[in-house]
């Protein structure tokens, strides 16, 4: 029961997770919204890297914190290299996303510099918390897109346990399971369900196109009525106007 | 009963308005506060746009959300122009801010780049707003002054039902009356109810004068004793000062 | 008993505060945590002003604030040059942090920029507060540094009530004993207990050698276990890599 | 735009209100998810009132409260009947339930034992708001069914300024349209919009049925499994069951 | 500056004192906000002694608490009969109310049942907190009003470090100077501060006796314009109801 | 990894569980304080149950949430036997108690009176949740412990996903691993750590003992110092009140 293997049959394609680089997660949640999913946003997980430019893409791998226990959470559990928290840093596939569970906590850190430097080192594509990170003004300036609660000096032994890998957890209030697609932009971060991802990229990329048509119909002085949502001589244009591009 | 026409005699003139856009908001709420009003500033609601400088400064116009109900509050309700959330884009007077009461909800947007965008076109001041907005990196570039709890990209049917306008809500815990003049600077925005709105700006103006002179004393280094506030001897060597201006 | 006078045994050395001025709050943490200390981190106090480079180093000299009451916090009460808010301006030594207990009030300022330019003049060496400051966007290019809940409009007195100095207080959740040390750096505030600060210094500072020496391999590609925390080979190698600097 | 009439169409039958009486809001919570509303319960508004037994029942009016200003929200506006807190309980219909959206403020009261004793004189089904009320002690003995969160001292004033009636408000965070069916039970208060509420009371018995039946079998040291939810065959007992009785 | 002494002026007779046992704190909010005060109820303090019946009222003395710090809160401090949590309870003088400012922390308590025995068998006319106190099922049915936060089992030491007494200290949000006169009854409590308290006992009770006779009205199905507020001939009415009393 | 076997080692007698079934928690968090552990008292558990006396003891079973998902939650998903939360229900060994990680989840029950009367029949110990249940008022009657953040209608398919079992969780802030010793009295939930548990048992019964020889000195007017804690000579004479009993 503790074991959650996915069905094997959904995957995603690489020309899905190409769309989701290009697609911002504003539209993400309408999509998501429009198949009944309301609660897809990460609360709390904001970009903290400046340099790291463009969408964060990629499968979710997740680490789960609990609260510490003062006997068991001293500095001498890092020796062990089967500790989750290491474990985790070492053996997420590159090009996936670390998620941790940090349950809100927004006074201690659930990652520092050298960690997250491994991280970048190792190829991982991300990491996303719903707690704050340490050293997070260096953090910041790594090319490695990090979405989390801020910074906060502590080290995570102060209120965190660090207890498995890669089972579902929540993050931001978020149901996160191994597998999901994780796309972050400068706004924040999405989940996407593996089994729906694949459709969502593609009909997330026929809305942008569509608003961005509509965007500069606006910019140009149009009024809403009409135009957003279009009407059906505003979507012919688009159809023409799509048509030429 | 749900209309409230604000009795026809409070207006402003111009030359207060002018005076509004050269004061701090924490002037005002000092002014605010000599008469007897502690209750002014608008919570959760900073200045988004980094590009739009100086005051915001403009007539409340006001959009009240309420929860949203699954039945009622899907994609297809834009179609209708009067759908109050459109038509409150497209009918809030040119100069005015709309002001948006989120009831504080966090988790939602109550504003986008393409709504903005026509704001923006149709001239209105400035957008105000107890909750986030989404596309908050692009209308955070926008030449338009936008107030909000930063950025979650979920769109507002999420948790939110626009359901009247312009008549008096709360934003940010504090009560916004149609008309009342809405002053928004780098900290933040306040809400000078309409009958003292004259008076206000000009003891504000004066209020900053005096301010200026008592600053820079204390950088020359003059101590806060007889300087701040000032002494019978510093006020008649502010008055002095201010004379020659 | 109102009086808090500390021990006279304490003190601390130039070089110990100027160690504190080259490491981390994060390494203070992992130090303070291995002396059995989990609350050092001042909550809600995040730095403000963009033009102060480097660390915040001094003893801590306090300021209590209690729920303002409407008869007796009126504006008339700053021309008393004994109200204890200014007179913490005036008296508080160069040298030393000025730390006010805000009860993580977070509508109204716990100061603006006329006390933050007399303190600046006076040569003390900071500000912290686990309240808003006014005037927020001019304090923080003041070569001053400030930490505190970010910027609100409203003046003190509309909520709170400055009652006593120097005596042990609560900032942002943690005790803080005037004369206690304060670090700030990028990332937040910590209070080291002066009866321990000298030790944490040292150890502080070698902590980080040893890290930088951990980060150098970690970016050059080497896997956690056996580095972080190093093995003894690894330690080995640090040791004869510090030697020869 | 700020009359919300409700389409003439939707009315809900006596025996329905009646069915409303019978079932538990749990009961009631379910039967809305299966319809696609997860959003129905009351947040903050616990049954305050012992004496008074059984499920309040009955369609809700609506009161609004905006935060308090100083100037208007003194002693001398009751001296007005126009007041919409005065003229909402002297025009709430008998039988209806005034619903009283108080943002969450959890200071303040928004009622009494004067005016709560004349609702229950008037006829009036119950009254409910997600703010507390003050006389609360008294309040609890009456024979009226109040739902608040808790009890508060302080007068309305203080904090709320009552601004409108019978427009849709949002209360303990759920949307609740006039007219709409308001049921509380011992648990708390859930809202049924009248369009659903006929067809919602009849399911909501009928699943109650089933449940006694099950309950008796798990009394009776039944497993879950093929008792709840039923199987085919235990379906096929109740039914048998059913028509005994 | 770190004693607060309250000039001599000031005192209570026992008469108002007795006209306090016999109003209610609802009452009393309503003169204060007469007076300009807004803020005068504590929050989360709820009555937590079911035996204990009528009001509790008394001066003020005080208690404050800070932060705990690990290695000077630790079990070995009570042995110091200074220790500042147990002078204070052997020093608030019989017929004072121990009022303790713990900055509204919930998980620790701030009294147990032997302190509390001990306070009770010294004459001490109650205890107020905003935290929860430990032992709270036992110490409810003691004959000693106790109002607090609820229960929660941790000792003080786990989060508290108890350090002065009877300073002007901030309780659930109200300024509470020593010698204030605190009020409590079944909904909660009040602090009115000792210059008012005079004036404010008579009043209260002169408008508890016109309320008693405006709710006999209202009982009798009289409408509430003309009634609450009183009309000039209910008032007519009432002098003469009260005449005859 | 998603496995957490306990160490074979650690079990407890059943002396120390009937000790554990005597002794009150706030004297467990004194002794678990004692033994450096300040985080054991489960937040926002309260005791629901009122016909249920005596403390709730047993071994901790644990039951996993996360929050649900729009396509996986749905009310077919209980017909599968294997359902966590059907199958928690199911497996929990009697004398166990259940406790469920619910993240603080206010507004969504984890439990009702169906699955709670199984667990009754079943020979389970009790229920322990940080979020509320439903049916609170008829579970509040029956012979069987609940502990839980109260009532709340909505079924825990609205916002929770039950996703596994007998794995550490963090329950009200406190990390329970399975077989960790529940305790609960009247005024709440502790968690004691199976391997610690024997000797916290015996010294908090020893602690009690002390304890009512202290309060009897109290309530017969004992002053503090000398009393509590006890001096040699109180000390001397509890050993000589102990020994004749």
């Amino acid at each position: 029961m503790t074991t959650h293997p996915r069905p094997a049959g959904p995957s995603i394609s690489a020309a899905a997770l190409d769309l989701f680089r290009k697609v911002s997660t504003a539209t993400l949640t309408t999509q998501m919204f429009k198949r009944g999913f309301r609660n897809v946003y990460v609360r709390r997980a904001t970009r903290l890297t400046i340099t790291a430019t463009g969408n964060l893409v990629g499968p979710a791998f997740t680490m789960r914190y609990i609260p510490a226990r003062e006997d068991l959470d001293h500095l001498g559990v890092f020796a062990d290299p089967e500790h989750p928290q290491r474990k985790g840093v070492e053996t997420v596939p590159p090009g996936s996303v670390l998620v941790a569970d940090c349950r809100g906590e927004d006074g201690v850190a659930s990652n520092g510099e050298i960690l997250t430097t491994r991280l970048w080192k190792r190829g991982v594509a991300g990491f996303v918390s719903d707690g704050p990170v340490r050293d997070s003004h260096v953090i910041a300036k790594l090319p490695f897109p990090v979405y989390c609660a801020g910074g906060a000096p502590p080290l995570n032994l102060v209120r965190h346990h660090a207890v498995d890998l890669n089972i579902p957890i929540g993050c931001g209030g978020v149901p996160v399971y191994p597998g999901d697609i994780i796309v972050g932009d400068e706004e924040g971060v999405v989940v996407i369900p593996l089994e729906r991802a694949e459709e969502v990229a593609v009909d997330a990329w026929e809305q942008e196109q569509l608003e961005a048509f509509v965007l500069e119909r606006i910019r140009n002085g149009a009024a809403l009525p009409g135009t957003y949502p279009p009407s059906d001589s505003t979507r012919a244009a688009y159809e023409e106007w799509r048509r030429k591009q």
